[in-house]
């Protein structure tokens, strides 16, 4: 029953993708690692699709989580902006869907309200929540922090989730 | 002097994504196979972009292409839909340039131009003129036409970039 359960939050981008790396508890949450897997805007779009590809493989492959979270992505007004979220996003989805893991996907707000308490935080309330739930939790940067956000916000909503996906293979089993 | 080279055209799209592989030997071109690797809408997203790559993946591994050619996205007004040919496009990419395929990229428009001769030509002209330079050609979807399209693109275009690619690696070698 007291099982940890290893979770990995991912946000996504091209240019710049945070990973964090959790374990839970019961209700307790403990810092694991995190970190960013960047590619090289000189390289040509493939080449940067196969860096991240690589990149989040190797760090998926080295903590073993056992399920994935991922922000889903605010749809803004600059198309091209979008399109280059949604292809980086893509080799996101796949990389823990190729490895197995169920995969959890939160509007930002809802990391927002469940790590500050509040959907309209800021990127710096957000850190320092991080920082509050998980005192030896340490980032570098942004999209780590924000990372770490969601699959903390991951660790708040999977009881319930994993209740649904139990219910859901009992009654196709 | 005289080999030939196996080209893969995709053409991606998250619930249908076509392909056409051609054999180019001079300015003669062969049709080889095309055929849709699709996606079933009913499954979640990470579980719709592996369908995706497994099936992609299938293909250039029975086919074994030298090169790839892919059309540049149309960058529409509706952000949702761009989002997830995005993520569909960032598999589309991935997938080749991890067996080690240069990617090249085609605008719609460019594709048309080169197939059919006017860069606004519609569906069933693309269909009649991959038939006309390529009479032994099948394919049972626009989607797989499409794909066929663009591989011829690159037939066309190729002559010029393979030089571009070999003064590139003499300058850097």
């Amino acid at each position: 029953m007291n099982e940890t359960t290893r979770i990995i939050g991912i946000d996504p981008g091209l240019r710049r993708t945070g990973w964090g790396v959790i374990d839970v508890l019961g209700n307790s949450v403990r810092f694991v690692a995190s970190g960013l897997v960047t590619s090289d805007a000189k390289d040509d779009l493939a080449a940067r699709l196969c860096q991240l590809h690589d990149g989040l493989d190797t760090v998926v492959h080295a903590y073993a989580p056992h399920e994935a979270a991922i922000e889903q992505t605010f749809v803004n007004k600059d198309a091209g902006a979008t399109l280059k979220l949604g292809q980086a996003r893509g080799i996101a989805l796949l990389v823990p869907a190729r490895r197995g893991l169920v995969i959890a996907e939160y509007a930002p707000n809802a990391v927002k309200k469940a790590v500050v308490g509040a959907g309209h935080a800021e990127k710096i309330q957000i850190r320092m929540m991080v920082k509050v739930l998980m005192p030896k939790a340490t980032f570098d940067s942004d999209d780590a922090a924000d990372a770490l956000a969601i699959a903390l916000t991951h660790a708040h909503h999977r009881g319930s989730a994993t209740a649904r996906i139990a219910r859901a293979m009992a009654a196709s089993g």
